[in-house]
């Protein structure tokens, strides 16, 4: 029953994040003239493709590796380095997608980071990095103790899903001011509710949908890996009954 | 131990926020002329503070209530009443600076609804109805079963996070258009950055950090009521153990 509803919202994410990154593309192809690396504003129409691909989607299914029922028997390794090596993947689609604004406003000699939609990004794609960082050196790597394991799962975890709202947030304020700048001079502006502006404001809910079904299986309690040995209390047990390991730990 | 820092994260909720709805305040105090009710722009000016106040800060509040110690032992009633009072209070604050919003739009023949932070700002405000009567209808009212309660609790709980989640992302999209808008003919720019740009900037990360927080501090199992007979996972029980007691479920 659960494991039914489990691999519904499967497809469901399947379906709506493809459905993300592909409206993006469409966005930027259609009414924007498509992609390029030279510096113009093809450049820029990089930036919502790579970061709706990279800090939303790729973001997404990275950190629901541990859903997997298929995850949660057996040796944990093979899972960690899956989960690692997809959120790296995301943080590189990311730099690239800060890379593609960060050469456009160069080239045309427009200022950087100076509106909240890039500050919120910027200190987004920050805690992505340290998130990462954390998560490879404390958690993949062999060193660190299970008291030490167990006191930061739940930040690790909190972080997690704290940095795809942010993410999100990110990106609803990025596409509202994208619509703001390109409708500025156009014959049927925002205000008037032109193919464009339903399309990308569309797309920007679509985000917000796929989000929350992501935010909503990562809490769902029942389709977590079974833990035995650490809670999300940050205590070490030894032993915990069958009753608990049927419910799950983070 | 875990008190303390309850009692530090109070602190630091309250401070911070009052520096949200008092930054605010000072933004539109300062840097357009302060508030009125007459469909001009004062009027406009009370959306931002309404929406913050509201939608952010004392819903926060009212979320929080059964986070406080107090509320764990004895009646639950009293602090249901006041979980559905304060957010009662936020629901009235946020259709406030809803009308503050129509009422300028309509005084100034501007057009409704039409940005993607007016569509997602919408929802959110749908979603808090829904949730609203929801809680009232199945929490409060005394009819509904055990079995009914401990079935929509995990979904009453999601949807709580997730609409300050959305508000956040609101309020973001939100200073950051209002941004684009008020420093459109200034003498110097958004992108220059001059100072209400940077206060505004800034009130939009305190809103941030405060959102985090507060999201943090109600996923934090130790800060929660224990509560006998009802588990986060739907199931009715009978009885829990003393340690279970002492981790605390939703």
């Amino acid at each position: 029953m659960a494991e039914g509803r489990f691999y519904l919202s499967v497809l469901a994410l399947s379906s709506l994040g493809s459905m993300c990154v592909l409206f993006t593309v469409y966005w930027m192809w259609s009414w924007h003239g498509g992609f390029a690396w030279d510096g113009s504003i093809l450049t820029f129409n990089c930036h919502p493709v790579l970061m709706v691909a990279g800090l939303v989607v790729v973001y997404s299914a990275a950190s629901l590796v541990y859903r997997l029922p298929q995850s949660w028997v057996g040796p944990k390794l093979p899972w960690k380095i899956a989960h690692a090596s997809l959120h790296l993947l995301a943080f590189i689609l990311t730099v690239l997608g800060l890379v593609a604004v960060f050469r456009y406003h160069n080239h045309q000699h427009i200022a950087n980071l100076y509106s909240l939609h890039s500050w919120l990004g910027i200190t987004t794609v920050f805690f992505f990095a340290c998130q990462w960082l954390l998560g490879f050196t404390v958690f993949l790597l062999p060193w660190a103790s299970l008291w030490l394991r167990s006191l930061l799962k739940p930040v690790h975890v909190f972080f997690g899903a704290s940095i795809l709202a942010l993410a999100m947030a990110s990106v609803i304020s990025g596409i509202n001011e994208k619509l703001f700048f390109s409708l500025k001079n156009a014959t049927r502006p925002y205000s008037s509710l032109p193919g464009e502006a339903v399309f990308a404001n569309g797309t920007g809910m679509l985000v917000v949908a796929f989000g929350l079904l992501v935010l909503y299986v990562l809490q769902a309690s029942s389709w977590k890996r079974p833990e035995v040995g650490i809670t999300t209390e940050g205590q070490v047990r030894a032993l915990v009954s069958p009753a608990r390991l049927g419910e799950g730990w983070v």
